[in-house]
Formats: structure tokens, sequence, C-alpha cells
């Protein structure tokens, strides 16, 4: 299956990676607006510009949109869904009824198939709260995210006044987490269930107490949550928070029959965010290709596909070997 | 959606249950080869003689097989498949190919759906283990069971001469667990993973000591396991012991991109085995009633279904909530 990357960010480079690991998978090449030659793979894979990919309908079977959700996929994902199978990992919450739409006309007007909002969350996440709501009706899903680094809440301090730098680390409540599996339910309210830990560099001459306060009482991003505050230097942020580790856990907790109490707890631990969101695209596009060689197509969601279709592996061995 | 159960245990009430949680399923009745006078329905749903399924056929659209792996399902589930969409939860792995190929054809002959081996292992065990394999090729799967009681242990102990009745409780070593979490892999061999505890009800004048050996010695089963006997009192063992816990993890661990490790942890943790699994046997006929009125046919497994087949809720709603 030939692959192809467009977008060359974090989760360019992890999508790269992922097909390194793979190979059942032939990688075209990445796609870039920036100038070609300033761009250089981890690989060694070409790279060439956005504007030649029109040349290339024939050689790519699954294009890998690798952008920002803010921006990029909303007009990128339904364009491309023209010309190409493709997987994004559109992940704005609110945008994904009117994302899918416009996906879904294009995919379905070209006769493409194209995967929308893949990776961890939403994408395992998302197929572990449909399960659990599935099999146990009568029962309640919490969503953790973290111990990892939270890159909008980032952001979100660095565009604050006299502030440098800034990683912000969001942390599940472990108490919340020691409820459910004893069995009860805890509020399921975001605050209630995480806290927000920020490692700030400020400028030279800034008013930390100030930066402080702007930080704890920033609206939806700090003020309802525990968040504490520490100011470090710029060498110790880049030397002890470069890395983009994340993860988190989906729990359902419900009850069955006469009151018995059933737990299914997915948990995810990354020690690279984008390489992991990277590795779960690339077994999607495999899914997407395989879909679309059977002649399927419009957009689809990790929702609607089959396990089997992500594997290198064919049924028969799937199940000798994992069932 | 009709359902209909065949078979009435443990299972089979399960079912019956889970179809009671679920609004947009319709029990049709019990199917059962005992008189069906003799049985009493949980929920007062019907209760009809097995032989009169034949006048059945335009009144269900799934029908739940409940019965042993052993001896029953290779036999009745090709055989119902011929006439009705089935679900079973076909569980003895190295029978699985054998039974796929038999009811594959006889599905295939009739046009029916028939999915087997549903439930949690093999079930949402098996997906976990395909995704994990697939999205991080470059790893390891280790699966645990337990805490829990294990039938087929506690038979073999029960089958000892002088033993009146015994359970068996599979436990994971949590030492084994705790490595994979902090990113190493413990020998990946179930007695490396697993300790075995047994409460064991000795019939009076039976030698104690004789009993303990022939359990810590027995071949497959306990002889490779650290393994704990104690001799309890029938009511005891009544008392304490009557419920059916069960559970496990499957944890993939993996290196993506330049050796980071990234770690994917499903855990269940069952008040009642038999009702859980009843629970996913309900949510897997939903999506072969929902594959079969699209006009597919044939032998399916757990890792032929989409996500969104197994809920009641209308794909436009599980992307917005769910995704």
């Amino acid at each position: 299956m030939k692959i192809a990357i467009w977008g060359y960010g974090n989760l360019g480079r992890g999508v790269e990676r992922a097909l390194a690991q793979n190979p059942d998978m032939e990688t075209v090449g990445v796609f870039t607006r920036r100038a070609p030659e300033t761009v250089k793979t981890l690989t060694g894979i070409p790279v060439y510009s956005a504007t030649e990919l029109a040349g290339f309908q024939q050689k790519i079977d699954v294009l890998i949109i690798c952008g920002g959700s803010a921006t990029d996929l909303p007009e990128f994902t339904p364009n491309l869904a023209r010309y190409y199978n493709v997987v994004d990992s559109f992940d704005t919450h609110a945008g994904i009824p009117t994302h899918f739409e416009k996906t879904d006309a294009a995919a379905k007007e070209s006769g493409h198939v194209a995967l929308i909002s893949a990776g961890w969350d939403p994408g395992l996440f998302s197929i572990a709260r449909v399960l659990g709501d599935a099999i146990l009706p009568d029962g309640e899903t919490y969503t953790f995210w973290g111990p990892g680094v939270s890159q909008g809440h980032s952001d979100a301090i660095r565009r604050i006044p006299g502030v440098k730098d800034a990683r912000q680390y969001t942390l599940p409540i472990e108490g919340a987490k020691e409820l459910l599996r004893r069995g009860e339910r805890p509020e399921n309210k975001a605050y209630k269930l995480h806290r927000r830990e920020c490692f700030v560099v400020a400028e030279e001459g800034a008013d930390k107490a100030e930066i402080e306060t702007a930080i704890k009482t920033m609206p939806n991003y700090f003020a309802d949550y525990e968040t504490t505050v520490h100011f470090i230097g710029e060498e110790e942020l880049l030397r002890e928070h470069g890395g983009l580790p994340h993860g988190g856990s989906v729990i359902r907790t419900g009850i069955t029959g006469e009151g018995r109490t059933e737990r299914a707890e997915l948990t995810l631990a990354l020690d690279s965010n984008p390489e992991f969101t990277g590795a779960v695209l690339v077994a999607c596009a495999r899914a997407v290709g395989r879909m679309a060689a059977r002649g399927d197509k419009g957009c689809k969601t990790v929702l609607d596909l089959a396990p089997a279709d992500l594997s290198p592996l064919s049924p028969e061995e799937l199940r000798s070997r994992f069932l």
C-alpha cells in the first residue's frame, strides 16, 4: 500500500516513523507547503511541494493529512478527499459534524474513502466510549487525560505577557480513579478529575505573581482546576520538559442484572504523543485502503472500522493468533 | 430487534438480564432442551422446548446460543446458522478454525450472519490484541486473567477423588504488571504471570495431603504455577465463594520511532462473568442483526465488527456524543 504524508510537523514525523515499522507500507514521500529543499526528513523519504500533489494521483493509495484542526484540516481534508483516500486527526470536538458532512460530500462525489478524527482521543478512546456505552447501558463513562503535556494549555500560558516559554501537564486525580475502582462514581466533571501543573519561564523583570494569577484565573483553561505554577529557567525547561508524553484512561462503570458492578478501563501511557498518534493513523490508513479497494466510499470515523482491517495479517491468521 | 436465547444456564440468564436493559431489543423467549415447564426465567420471559424452534423462523432476528464449547456449540452453532442469524461464545481456542469453517459454510449457504466466539476473551480482549499488534508492530502483548473464578480449573479439582466441591481463583501476578508499567518486558508465559488459589471442600475422611499433591502436580492446570490450596467447610465455600467474578488485562507494550515506549492496557473487573459476557453477546447480536439486514452473510468474529454497529445510537449521535 502506497502512503503519502501531507504536512511535516511533529505528527508528520510520527507518521513517517510508523510507516518505517510497517513493511506492507511503501512511503511515497512528504508533501509540504514550505520550500521542499528546506525540509529534511528523518528517514530520508523524498519531500515534494504540496503543489506537486496533483501529479501523484495514481501513485498514492492513501494520503495521511497531518495538519492543525483549527484551520488546516477543515479546508484541506474535504479538498483532498476529492482526489485521494485520506486520513486525518481532526480533534475539535464541536466541529466534527460539520467536518464530517463536508468531507463526506466530497468523498462520496469522487468515490474516495476519507477517515476523519483518527488517533487516540478522538480515536481509540472513542471506540472505548462507544463499546462501554453499548455493552453496559446502565452505566457512566469517565475520561481521564494525562499524565501528559497539553499543547493547547501550554500555548495559552505562552500568550500571557511576560511569559517566555511554558509547558503544562494535565494530571488525572488518582483519588477519582480509586473511587471508580472501588465501584463508586465520583462527580464526572473534567475539573474534578484533573489537576494542572505549569512550568513557566518568565521574561527578565516580569512580575511572576501577576503571571501566576493570570494563569490560575484563566477561564475554561485553568480557573476551575487545581493548578500549580512553577517558575523555572529556560535550560531546565528544555532539559526536563522537552518530551511530549501523554495518555489517559477511559473508564466505563456499569451495573448488570441484579446490581452487579462491572468495570472496563482502557489506559494509554505514551512516551511520545505524536509518534503513537502517527502509529494509529498508519494502521487506520491500512483500513482506509482496504475499504476503498472494496468499493466503499464517503466519510468514516474509527467507529466504522472493523479491527481486522487495521492489521496487516490475514483474517485466518488473526483468528488463530489473537482471537 | 427480536432476540431469542438458546440454552438457559448461567450465560443464558446473563443474556436475559442484559436484554432487559436494552429497550431496542424484544426478547422472544428461551429455548431449552429440558422440559420447558421445569424452567423458570428470571424476568418472566416465555420458555419453549428447543424442538419448537422451527416454528419461530419468522419471529426471531437473532438467536443467541448459550451452550458449552466442548460439545454444544460445535454441533448447534453450524446447525442453527442454517435457519437463524446466530451469536455464540465458543471459547476453545484450538477449535476456532474448524468451528469457523463449519459455521461459515452453513451461514453462507443459507444467507445468514453467524458471529462466533463473542464475549470478553475471546471477544473484547481479542479486539485489544489485534489493535495493539496493528498499531505497535514492534511490541509484545501480555494477557492477564483474573482475579476471577476459573470454572475449568474448579471442575478439574472436583474430579480428584476425595474432593466434594472446589473453587479455583486465577490471580495475576501484580509484580509482572508493575514491570510492564515501568517499560520492562517480563517473561511472557502464563505461569509466570499468574498464580492459582484453590478453596477445596474435602469429603469426610479424605486424605487432604494427597488431594493437595494431586492438585499441585496436575499437568497444564497447576503443575507450573504457584498454587495455594485451602481446605474449607462446605458452608464457607457457598457463603464466601458463591459468586463468579472475573476479569483481566491485555497489555501491549511497544516501541515507536527512536525507542520510545508506548503502552496500551485494557482491564476488565467483573463482579459477574456470565452477566458481563451476556451483555457483550447482546450488543454483538445487535451488530449481527444490522449486518444481516444489510445483506451480509457468513461467519464473523468480533474482529469483523464496526463499533458503531454494537450501539443502539445513530451514527450521528455516536459522532457527536462519543467521538
